[in-house]
């Protein structure tokens, strides 16, 4: 049963009693002491050290995503923090869990878009030809019934602020290549489409999904950015609730509106 | 029924059309482009900026719990993306659940013990104080047979050189202070005890335990933080999950083992 | 601002201190002693009793989903309770969590496409309607490059016998109806397009989701049949891991394994 | 590194191409459409089927944790059903990872206190026995400073009426032994010391300690019963939240309260 194998392999880590490795480095002199957390970040997932502009543009793209305030996730956390405070962790898991389709899930598309459009036929791309491929995945996805990833904000306008910063922070560190290049003729493309001039910005998830592209991300792994970002905030939200515990009254609120209907 | 509620109150942060502030600081201005992931967790928890110091000291505790190769957190993970990989929430999630008693209690435990021994009346200790304060943990810990955390490791012997390096690195920023030289005390102390000299001493968690409570971070938020580290490393190994996927192998490994005996 | 909110309703349950009432019934009198578990998820996902012929076919279609040996999701619920014991509930959610498109996903897409296929239009189709139906469906799956869900299994070849058990539970009880039959076209119109004659029968979760959609539960809840199955099973295997503990050993073999080239 | 592994076994399940075995079980002829979801539970963790007796104290016992109305567990899963609706599973572990020590740990405490207590030399305690037994426990409760596990409650006076209905039952089934008279026993004891006649009985989670041990299942368990039923009244949320969705209205009510009291 055990003869023939596959050896199973990975390159994350590994110690022995005097040392630790990671990703080939040793964590003790090359790492501890020496990167911050984001760039530790961007060693683990791509496996090499960021550049100090990739470092800028990636603490930034992460930055982004931490705190939004009480979100559904933030209150899946601190409810679950208030039945099981013991667990920690189980808290923080409650609320990622909530980082999908809906509010997670669109640089993750936007990066998609891109990363399957931007092929290497189309390395050094002129403005004309960004243009006319925007149109055509803008018209693409209409036809579809698709949503444009990456575009407009139901809050921040008529400009997301986090994407205009984003962009520029990307612009001092040389980043805005092809990607965002392309991004932002989507958005362009977008309002043409639909008639919305200026009301269909590149939002904050569209910057983050080109820039993650920029940086040679795969998409699959942009909502991990999200993720990253929010388990950070969402030990945050922990620490305010034990200074100020509101889940129970959250609870109490809730289920006092949902049942006063009732007759007994 | 709504009439007398309670106003429920957070600070964490909160958004119009063009503004985002978080723990009361503007988010584009004040955050993005200048803290790095590691600095912002710190404000997030402790609901200030870090000083240059405490910067340097939490980013590195914070490195010494991302990566420690393939752990069961990062088996799970790999496993739940091999199932749900349109769900990268969820993998992660599944493995942090891991992060309980077993494998990340510990700094919480040394935290704990540190936190409640250090009281204000012992805000600037001798060293017999220290030594003697520690023998008498140690003595009430061994009658009520819990185990000393904090201290020894079955694998990094006879010295946890994350320990060496974390004490090393509080040292050059002036952060080991009474909390740092009271964990230090309870492995001399433990060792005594136990008869087991140069054996038993300060760990990873120990002195993660020890510099959470220099920087005044409450001892129920010890595990957020390994929760914060680890998270990052899941999405590592996610991303080496991708690259060269394993865990159906490891599926398919440990279900034929575990039948091998069935007998049909 | 608390002034104009929209009430929030619930009619799943409520107390007060004497009574408490479930789907409008009482929990005492009405449930406890008389609905076996099954029955009680029947009532609380559908909001009535099921029939006896639903009880029967409903707590067969739970009983093929809750045990399946040594799965990713039992190996990832096993390594989580190694980690952290004293959590029950997280080693059952991360094993839940692997509860994804690969393995649970295809329940859910059976019924999706027999649910938007028979429309009130086809309330009473004729064999050859359904036929045609089947074919056309098959089709267009084919020309969008979709699987087509229900059919055929890696394993149980050439027939899945738990589809099989499950018609001859769902026959007996009179709940073959239309949906069962375009399911049983779905396979043979697939085995025909594919000219692969007799090696796509419905498989099991094929049989779930047209017994699903026979009893008017909507295709989106057909995967909380499945978690509502493999929780059961999963706080079995750590049962057995009480009893008999392996995820140590499961651990250290996939370590040793991984990094057993590592070359220090 | 593969060669003297001792083997891993689990006796869980396994299959061929034509045959399914569950605990020794055939799934197809011996568990389909003879088992219902309860007794399939009671399977899975005790590893043999229930009595009748037992099949029906322990479906019993289920009902009993499956549905409690808007709790933080149900507000959990909702919430996280919003941001994820394509990951059902992870919306039904978020809210079961609230199943810790708060709401869930109660029935694990009264099941350890009764199971550790009532050793094989108690195995035919006397009335005498019992109550000098309970009177010592609470003492040394007291003495600890730890709570009296499974007596009183706080909205359900002066009984728990699913306590009173759980003993009806199991007495209706002879499953009323030792456990159950020594948790009364202790309830009485604990009216005793806290000089409160009356006014502690024995409630929900007290019963389901005392007829857990009856049954023999281990108090390391018993959560896990709550974390099977909850599972089923979870998905039972998400099913009322397709039919008639608050989940949004939940967050903008929260969201808005908590930020109530910002000045831009």
């Amino acid at each position: 049963m055990t003869s023939k194998r596959k050896p199973l392999r990975s390159d994350m880590g590994s110690s022995d009693a005097t040392r630790i490795r990671v990703q080939g480095m040793d964590l003790m002199h090359d790492i501890m002491g020496k990167l911050n957390l984001g760039d530790f970040a961007f060693l683990e997932i791509q496996g090499r050290l960021p550049t100090p502009s990739e470092s800028a543009v990636f603490n930034a793209m992460l930055a982004t995503l931490v705190e939004h305030g009480m979100t559904p996730m933030a209150i899946a956390t601190r409810l679950t923090y208030l039945g099981a405070p013991e667990s920690l962790q189980g808290a923080v898991a409650s609320g990622l869990l909530g980082m999908g389709t809906t509010f997670a899930g669109t640089s993750e598309g936007s990066a998609r878009l891109l990363q399957e459009a931007l092929t290497n036929d189309m390395s050094t791309p002129s403005d004309d030809e960004l243009t006319a491929l925007a149109d055509s995945l803008v018209k693409k996805l209409r036809e579809t019934r698709q949503p444009i990833p990456g575009v407009g904000h139901h809050l921040h306008k008529p400009v997301d602020p986090r994407a205009t910063r984003l962009f520029e922070i990307a612009e001092k560190h040389g980043l805005n290549g092809r990607y965002v290049r392309l991004m932002q003729e989507v958005a362009s493309a977008a309002e043409r489409a639909l008639n919305k001039p200026g009301q269909l910005p590149v939002n904050a998830t569209g910057a983050i999904g080109a820039l993650s592209s920029e940086m040679g991300i795969p998409w699959r792994l942009c909502r991990g950015l999200a993720v990253i970002g929010r388990s950070v905030g969402l030990v945050g939200h922990i620490a305010e609730e034990i200074r100020n515990p509101i889940a129970r009254d959250v609870w109490e609120q809730i289920e006092a509106d949902a049942s006063s209907h009732v007759q007994w």
